[in-house]
């Protein structure tokens, strides 16, 4: 049976490759609702709805396990969801938390998401549960994810987004930032030349990966990826390979996804 | 009977405003689709789709007329929709071309929008029509919206992406720009900053309002606006009033959109 992996677009591809990587035998169905992207402008009751319709889907088509691989899904759904859906949900919070945990020593933690994300405070009290004593700095990043988008991974101007978005943490001195959203992995060069290198980056997407690793087995065949999106593929939300890497992309198919009551 | 509106989000409220200031009297029904919202990195299919329902809904809630506010739907999906539709459908393309030819002399004319807006062509193509002699220069500007969004509409990282994308444009000497999104007008200061006085900023939400004038009465009754989301009300979109002007904003309702076939 396939591993489901969900996110608003094709960001969750980035925890797809991580999934990959790490369990290269295993079978992954990815839904992107490219339709309705972006989730993190949205209220949790809509991504909830959103996501209701695609754990169904993903279901239907035979999926044992889901990744919730979108960071606003994770924060405003999972746990609502969690009631109702008969099957294990991952979301990101936790894996993003738990390595956190394992790189920061005692110093300020820092975490940048979308609006919706920041705003449901989702990581800053799982955070605050396991180390009440750390000092916590959100932050909504909403330009991030556009810029990757468009293709800017680096620059002058992505460079000066970030530092704009990320001074009051440095005037905090952070030692970890957790990427709570899909699309930042791909700014890391950035992010490491703002922050320098003392600062821990955690990219939410690996920490994912790593935490299924007590579910999963590991064998050696090589799993499918099928890859469904809810628009056309198209070329208005960056490149798949950004996202996927450098292995094979496979086949794109169109859905359309059921209203659930 | 009331004028009916619509845009992906709240964008659309800067055609209202100008709506509003032309025909006072007239009664208002506003749509955002805040729900699915941006269009501008949609498929022409799914765009259509969307502007089918909404249209729907505006023609149950009794308007006459109907405005889309929206100039990637207006892009993509009024020529169609036109087929289709009992009642007038006035798109943002043949206003803002109009009233381009109403200030460019022979210069190149510039036209900035979405990716979906600049990738449909729609308007290249309606100003080759009226003007084969002109050189177009047409760019997706995809940040513009997110900038607009996030509320930073001026200061050094809006103006380099703004100079980032223009250059080429400023290269070819226009003399005319074509604000083709809704969300552009809120960028003037930093477009004029960046362009000098000589290029005329073509304000297609004011352009459009201008385009109604034959058909609609002048009266000097107050007319009432009602503004519908299909999401929640929320923050993560930009201030309403930022887009619809001091006037008073009124009530906004959430409604769920029924789908066509």
């Amino acid at each position: 049976m396939p591993l489901g992996v969900f996110d608003s677009g094709v960001g969750g591809l980035t925890v797809v490759r991580a999934l990959r990587a790490a369990f290269p035998s295993r079978d992954i169905l990815y839904v992107g609702d490219t339709a309705r992207v972006p989730y993190g402008n949205k209220s949790a009751e809509t991504v909830t709805m959103y996501s209701r319709e695609i754990i169904h889907f993903l279901k239907k088509n035979g999926a044992d396990r889901i990744v919730v691989a979108c960071n606003t899904a994770s924060a405003l759904a999972v746990e609502k969801l969690r009631e109702s859906v008969s099957v294990p949900l991952h979301g990101m919070i936790e894996s993003g938390v738990q390595a956190a945990l394992e790189v920061a020593g005692s110093g300020p933690v820092g975490v940048i998401g979308t609006a919706a994300t920041i705003a449901s405070g989702a990581y800053q009290t799982a955070l605050s549960q396991v180390r009440p004593d750390w000092e916590i700095l959100a932050q909504a990043t909403p330009l991030l994810a556009p810029l990757v988008e468009e293709s800017w991974l680096q620059g002058e101007v992505t460079e000066k987004v970030v530092r704009r978005y990320l001074e009051p943490m440095m005037r905090e001195k952070i030692r970890v930032l957790v990427l709570a959203c899909t699309h930042y992995p791909l700014l890391k060069g950035v992010l490491r030349k703002v922050l320098g290198s003392e600062v821990a980056l955690v990219d939410s997407s690996e920490a994912c990966a790593k935490s299924l690793e007590s579910t999963e087995a590991k064998v050696v065949e090589k799993g499918e990826l099928k890859i469904y999106l809810t628009d056309e593929p198209g070329p208005f939300f960056g490149r798949v390979e950004n996202f996927l890497g450098s292995g094979s992309v496979g086949s794109i198919q169109r859905i359309a996804l059921e209203p659930v009551v």
